[in-house]
Parts: structure tokens; sequence; C-alpha cells
């Protein structure tokens, strides 16, 4: 491992570049990001050690790390830059429309499609770390059609960085993460929007949250130019998960409008169950 | 400060036991519960020195700290029993009824209103911890109703455990925490059950489940028995809450629905805000 290229300098972008340098000392790592500023910031904070905007044909690795509604064609463009021992690997939030691009490309068996389920609520190189990929599960698509010896490569990588891999077909994924991470965020925001509308009638009343709508509320400070392109890309999914959440909503609204505290409790004891299967997965 | 009589011996009585014994270690600490298993189990954690039912004559505190819709029974009970030198406050999580309940009781001046923002998802004498309240926020409730020399013992006992108080009306403090308390945990229990019910159709769906999802949605885990009283008891309020949070989602829906990134991107960066009021308030 000797070359790695990074497209988008943010937060996994950056934090990709931190965690490899940290594993792979000798490592060269160049990148670009659409921002110039970042790019800048990227270069000072020492997450690449050269500006360039396409990788060098003798690049082990490219990594895309941009908006997800950017990834299509950004993929195609790199798939026609790189030499042939090149692997590449996106870290998109979604993965369908993406496989379904490349599918017959006639370079498909360079290209991984790849989702490290991991982040925070802050954004661009400043939020990078070198410790936010480890141990973080990281789902693999469609792995049969990467070639063996690149996907070697990568595994050295992913080993380094100790994310746990998980493999699923892209719609599969698609699915997964529509209900168990885009739809928290929306949840978030509009749990955020309702609040400071209500602000603007009561003062203060941020004084009064506790540790549970600090908790809640925290996605709501996530970067708009990461989730309005994964909302939209995995369009369908997240419909069917909002969809489902608004209708759960509107039943637990009517059974306190109808004072059913039976109803309220029992519902919510059957949910509870919801302890034993995430303390499971720590 | 020589005797403290608790009723409800869970996370939040629980935990103020712990407190009140750390800072004050020749107080007693009597106590009851409706739960025997709980009153045995304070007993066995030294939660509480005495199981009674009744506080004693000279006791100089009383805190009721069970579920929202048995705290009026309660109080009425309470303030029967004690004697003149004896402060009476609760720590529910609703204000208005109580106190328009006791409004004009003649031993009026001897309740307190109290509301200390402090939980976790558990429950139960054993999720206790002495340092649940310190420097938590709590808000009182109509002040200038509890007798001036009985408002120094609890001011005594707040100021021991740290408590930041804040003070307002009663119905102010229902409005304001259907927004930053109960609504959020309505959005977590409703986003833990959609999950839940995509989970019987999609295996491991938890396993793909990142810090944002765990966050969102621990409030989940939290007790029925407290929760479900609270919905009913703060209705008016949980409803307008809840009803601007479902029309908030089905617009964001509308725009996921329409393409329309702009307009997303847009909105989340307007809730964006809500980072520099929740920064702000550390």
């Amino acid at each position: 491992m000797k070359k790695i290229h990074i497209v988008g300098l943010g937060l996994l972008g950056g934090s990709f570049a931190l965690a490899s340098k940290d594993k792979f000392p000798d490592i060269l790592i160049s990148g670009t990001d659409a921002d110039e500023k970042n790019l800048q910031d990227a270069l000072n904070l020492g997450i690449i050690q050269e500006a360039k905007e396409a990788p060098d044909a003798d690049t082990d690795i490219v990594i895309l790390a941009t908006p997800a509604d950017t990834l299509g064609d950004l993929l195609l463009t790199t798939l026609d830059q790189i030499g042939e021992n090149t692997l590449v690997f996106d870290v998109g939030s979604t993965k369908a429309k993406l496989c379904e691009l490349v599918a017959d490309h006639p370079k498909r068996k360079q290209y991984l499609a790849a989702h490290p389920i991991a982040g925070t609520e802050y954004s661009g190189p400043n939020a990078a770390f070198a410790g936010l990929l480890d141990r973080k599960v990281t789902i693999i698509c469609d792995l049969e059609k990467t070639d063996l010896g690149l996907k070697e490569k990568a595994y050295k990588l992913f080993d380094a960085l100790n994310l746990k891999l998980r493999f699923m077909d892209p719609e599969e994924h698609d699915r997964h993460l529509a209900f168990v991470s885009h739809l928290s965020h929306i949840s978030s925001f509009m749990l955020g929007k309702t609040v400071l509308q209500k602000m603007e009638d009561e003062k203060n009343i941020f004084d009064m949250a506790g540790s549970g709508f600090a908790s809640t509320v925290r996605l709501a400070k996530s970067s708009p130019a990461m989730w309005a392109p994964i909302f939209t890309e995995n369009k369908t999914n997240i419909l069917s998960a909002l969809d489902g959440y608004i209708s759960n909503l509107s039943a637990f609204r009517d059974k306190i409008a109808a004072n059913d505290g039976q109803g309220l409790s029992d519902e919510m004891s059957e949910i509870n169950k919801i302890r034993e299967i995430l303390d499971l997965e720590k």
C-alpha cells in the first residue's frame, strides 16, 4: 500500500486519510475537494500530503467521499482515469443506483461498493479524526463483481482500520439504511424544526431541554449538503419508512387524544423490547 | 435537615435519596413504594434507611416521585398527613393540573411544585445514582404560593444538590415541556416501533444501525409506567406539539417525493441554527 487518492476531504474522506496514515506511515495520500477552502484545510491539517485532481496511474486505492448525488458521475470519471491495478471504492450512504450505473462498465471489476456506518453530526475536514472508523460496521455490496486481487487491497486497508465487514446486495442495503439511518435524520431534523417554530412564541424554551432532547435532536446539526442528496437518491425506500413513521405517530396521537393510557402503555412496553436488541449489538 | 420522606423510590426518588444522604450524612431517609420489590431493593441498596407508609410529624421534606397520574391523590393525602413544619414537593413532569388541584387547599403553602429535568432511559431503584441531579435545571412553579420558611428548607436541599433553579407558571412549564421533552419521547418511541415493524421482514437490520440511530432511539427504552400518564396528563400541549411535528414531517416528505433537493437543503440549513442554540446552553 503506497498511494491512496481521496476525492472529497470532509468528515469521512478526511477520517479515512488520517486513519490510513496512522496505520501505514509511509503511504502518500493525495486528494481533491470541490471546495477550495476544504482542500486548503485538508493540506494544512495533514489530511493529504498532496493536492491533485486525478489519481496517479500507480495509485493503489481511490476513495470517493463526496455527496451521494455526485458519486455517479464521479465514479464514471474515475474509472476512466485509473490504471489497471487501482481499486476504486465509494463510501456513499446509498448503493443501488450506483451499482446499477456501472453494472456493465468495462472496468466494473475495479470498483467496490462500500458504506462505512460512521459519522458524527459535524462535517468538513476539521471534523475528521483518525478514530472515526475504528470498529465500525462497513457494508460491502455486490462483492462478487470486484476483482479478487483488488479486493485484497481493500481488505488490507479495511483490516488495518478495524472495519467490521458485512455483505449484502445494494437494494437490501438501501432498504435497511432508510430505516436505521435516513429516517433517524429526518425525525431529528423535524423535531428541531418543530421546537424552533415554538421558540418564536416562547423564549428560553431550550433552557429546559434535558439530555433526552439533546440526544434526539443531535442529528439536526448534520450537513444539508450531505443529506439532501441521500434523501432524493434513496427516495422510494425513505418514503416507505417515512410513511410508516407518520402513520405510527398519527395512531399514537389518537390514543393520547382518547386518553387511552392502557393502550399507550401497552404499545410502549412492546417497543421497549428494542432494549434487548440494542444492548445485544453493543 | 434531619428527616426526608420519599414516596416512589424509582430513578428520580432514589437519586434524590442517594444525593441527599451524600450531602447530609446524618439525615434519616424513610420512604415507600407501591411496588414491594422496589421497596425491598431501595432498602437493600441503602436508598432509604426505613420503610414507612407516611412521614413522621417532624419530617422536614416529603418528596413525591410517583407517576404523573397518581400525584394528585398522593399530594392531597400527603398534605393531610404532614406536620406544620413539613414541606412537600413533587418532581412530576406536568405541573398545571397539580397546581390547580391544590390552589385553594388550606395547606397550599406547604407545597412546592418542582420539576428537575433529569433522567435516563432506565427506571427503578437500581437505576438511581447520586450524580443524576447534579447541576440539572429544576423548574419551580407558583413559587409565591409556598411559605417562606419552608421554601428555605427546599433551597437548602436544592443548593446542596447543585440544582439550577428556574421559575415559571405551571401552564408555561407544561407548554414548554411538551416540546422539549415529551415530544422527543414520542418521536423516539415511534422511531423504534417503525424499525421493529420493518425488522419483521428484514433480519439483522439493527446490525447496520450507527450511533445516530442509537442516539435518536434511546428514549424508546423509557418506562411506559412513567410516560403513558405524562402523555395523557399533558394532553392538550402534547397534541399541539405532535400535530406540528406530523405536519412538518408530511411537508418534508412531499419535498422528497418531488425531488426538491434545493428545498430540502434550504430547510435543513435553517434548522441547523439549532447548533448555536444547543451549544449556547452547554
